[in-house]
């Protein structure tokens, strides 16, 4: 049976600033999450500010829902995340932003995930509601991390196991085969041999060897073992133009 | 033998605003990265809107390396990979942050971490530079990703090996640092243009970009480097023996 799993929804709790759910909206549509809701923000909403920060993901703001209460953000949702930057005095389960992710992407029903004020951060009645604590691992003698920097990293854990485009390596040709390899190692040989570099001539196996898994190392494609030959061919015939 | 793997340097190419400089700094410095490199930042360095953004990550801005090319930057980087939002018609091996992170954390010698200007991104001769392209996937259908994200999110990844001290034991010699790379370009340029290898003229830097990925395409270390520095100085001056 497939279930159908919703992206998780990000819950802003009492945002400050126009321009941080604005930098938020952004940083959840680049990975691909629309769901935003907000939990009485302290300007009302909408807000002039958060479009211009937007840059662009006007839709998401669009849709944004507004409510008085986190219960009453969450009262849909089957699992609640609360975003901590520092670990307090909790006993509920702390998970980092890949562990959250892979919770989400696995278990049936929706997830929200709640960030708190910019100053503040979430207060103890708000992570009460949640059952699990996220917390990003940060530089514990620097955290510094702002509101849709938050955002953006758990959006982009999430991300991964979403079906949006990966940079795929399909237009890197394959290596040459062996003999096209061979055809310009024996080039170089012989014209290294005219040239004289080859000496004392008992050491010319070794060395050899030691060029042939030079110049194999790249795993040069077909194209560029030609290229390397035309050079090779220029070199052994230059052209006065 | 143990190696010790540095962390990778963050290389903006003309960054524009001083306030994204410190943003990125904040975002190092969040996840335990310190090397900050500049090239041609649009408002000269030091700027005084960095430090406000940075919210404390001052160390980072102070520390901050100054250069003029992008080649300068990384002279002494074995890894240069080039950030870039989409994938454009490349023929390099292109990998997402975590990728990159892993690649990092795992081959020994330094990395470096390009970001283009704010607007428009690298450009192609910056990407030639690089070894490797880092491509962060993307909602297909918005793509917005700024500066301090890009950069939190790479940052973010590396930091997640961060804890694992991994002095790692191989007898694999690092490849070549980029200085190393360019002295073999310029010699095997020189030595195709006295060949009248480029022709027609106007398609000469094209080719020469072209040669670059191809020739850096291996990792050479130092000593192969080497290697094929001396066959191209015999084919320069054959020794009649």
């Amino acid at each position: 049976m497939t279930i159908d799993i919703p992206p998780p929804a990000i819950v802003l709790v009492r945002p400050q600033l126009g321009e941080n759910i604005g930098k938020a909206a952004r940083a959840m549509l680049n990975f691909g999450l629309t769901d935003l809701r907000l939990v009485s923000p302290r300007d009302g909403w909408p807000n002039p500010s958060a479009g211009p920060a937007a840059s662009g993901a006007d839709i998401v703001l669009r849709q944004a829902r507004l409510f008085d209460s986190v219960a009453d953000a969450v009262a849909d949702c089957a699992h609640v995340y609360a975003t901590t930057v520092r670990k307090r005095g909790v006993t509920k389960p702390v998970v980092r932003p890949d562990e959250a992710a892979a919770a989400i992407r696995r278990e049936p029903g929706g997830s929200a995930i709640l960030f708190g004020p910019e100053r503040s951060g979430l207060e103890t009645d708000d992570v009460a509601i949640a059952r699990t604590i996220l917390t990003v691992p940060i530089n514990p003698e620097f955290g510094s991390l702002n509101l849709a920097q938050a955002v953006i990293l758990v959006a982009y854990e999430w991300s991964k196991g979403a079906d949006l485009v990966q940079p795929s390596v399909t237009d890197i040709l394959p290596p040459a085969p062996q003999e096209e390899l061979d055809g310009m190692i024996a080039q170089l040989d012989r014209m290294l041999a005219e040239a004289g570099y080859f000496f004392p001539p008992d050491r010319k196996p070794t060395t050899q060897r030691m060029l042939r898994t030079l110049f194999t190392k790249p795993g040069w494609n077909s194209q560029e073992v030609r290229t390397v030959r035309g050079i090779l061919s220029t070199f052994a015939s230059p052209k006065r133009r």
